[in-house]
């Protein structure tokens, strides 16, 4: 697994950012400030200069940031001026969630195909994608020139599934299961557990009293 | 919404840890140094001790960290020394992926309730739990003492629903919806954007390389 010198915190306060750039943009608004930024999406203002400052400076002391140029480098940082494959295997709840999902699109994540080993889900359609047999995987992943593998099975087959993704040349992995997964070094894998936000939750809950 | 004094990514991987332990207790294992922790999760042992060191001296020199007195502590850090009980708005895909994921209940999350506004999904099961109809919000909340609510609504009714489960007492709101809400200072809001983690990814594919 890599190791970040960009702290996955910041990452994903960037993409926060990005998200409250487009809408402001969606609103004409041309210049912003970092405290504007910071009040808008709920964290200091210098916490969002810290992150910017990661990546060179973006704005003008006492004028701000343009929006637009802010977003495109935002965009352009988080890797996102350009389109990535993704390939969902397991058409369960989540699976089929992910793959109705709308905000993949909107940030250049096109779902490719949809794997699943049950006969009864195989041919059926999630969205405009349908559900394909497991057997396709590496097929799949040639011809579409897959990035990215998403792994919503059950614990017991998921490292079976991420060995085959791996050996069909996808570079990244996004696992939902509960499983540890084993992946060679030049894998990026990120494990997402849905309870760990539940646990961000009852921390704060618990521990600020 | 509250500021945390501890950061987010710290509290993420205090939760992957104390499930790290776990695995390690059923295995039987006694001790552990930060080195095998780091190495067990895929951190550095630097990160692991400094992540613990928030929260005072658990090991000791040269010997380590007693597993089991270790996901203790984690494990009430991390307020699961006790039960939480949660509501899930919106019975769709992904309420309805939420309700049935076992996660949850393994990490002392129970579901109380799930509401939705379709006449089709009221009356069905997922898991042990009826989908009942929104109108019963408050007196769910009020007779569960639910401290948790979990948003998985369309964006254009997210902030009514969300207002409606403050009013009814819920401490803390995790919001899947894609609308930025807005909540009293008193109460903890986590906005979970599923597409965050594979920007996680695409940034990582782009920028180390």
């Amino acid at each position: 697994m890599k190791v970040y010198k960009i702290p996955e915190a910041t990452v994903m306060r960037l993409s926060i950012y990005s998200r409250y750039l487009h809408q402001l943009m969606d609103e004409s608004v041309e210049t912003i400030s970092s405290g504007e930024i910071a009040q808008g999406v709920g964290v200091s203002s210098a916490q969002v200069r810290k992150d910017l400052a990661y990546f060179g400076e973006f704005g003008t002391r006492g004028v701000g940031y343009k929006v637009e140029e802010l977003y495109g480098h935002l965009m352009k940082i988080l890797g996102l001026d350009r389109k990535w494959n993704i390939i969902i295997i397991g058409a369960g709840k989540l699976g089929s969630a992910l793959a109705l999902y709308h905000g993949f699109a909107d940030r250049g994540f096109n779902i490719s195909a949809i794997l699943d080993v049950d006969q009864n889900k195989i041919g059926t359609k999630l969205g405009d994608v349908e559900v394909e047999n497991l057997e396709l995987l590496e097929q799949r992943v040639k011809e579409a020139n897959v990035n990215i593998g998403v792994v919503t099975v059950p614990a017991s087959v998921a490292q079976a599934v991420t060995d085959k993704l791996v050996e069909a040349g996808v570079k990244a992995i996004l696992n939902f299961s509960p499983r540890v997964l084993r992946v060679p070094n030049h894998i990026v894998l990120r494990n997402v557990d849905l309870s760990v936000n539940l646990e961000v939750l009852s921390f704060n809950l618990a521990f600020n009293k």
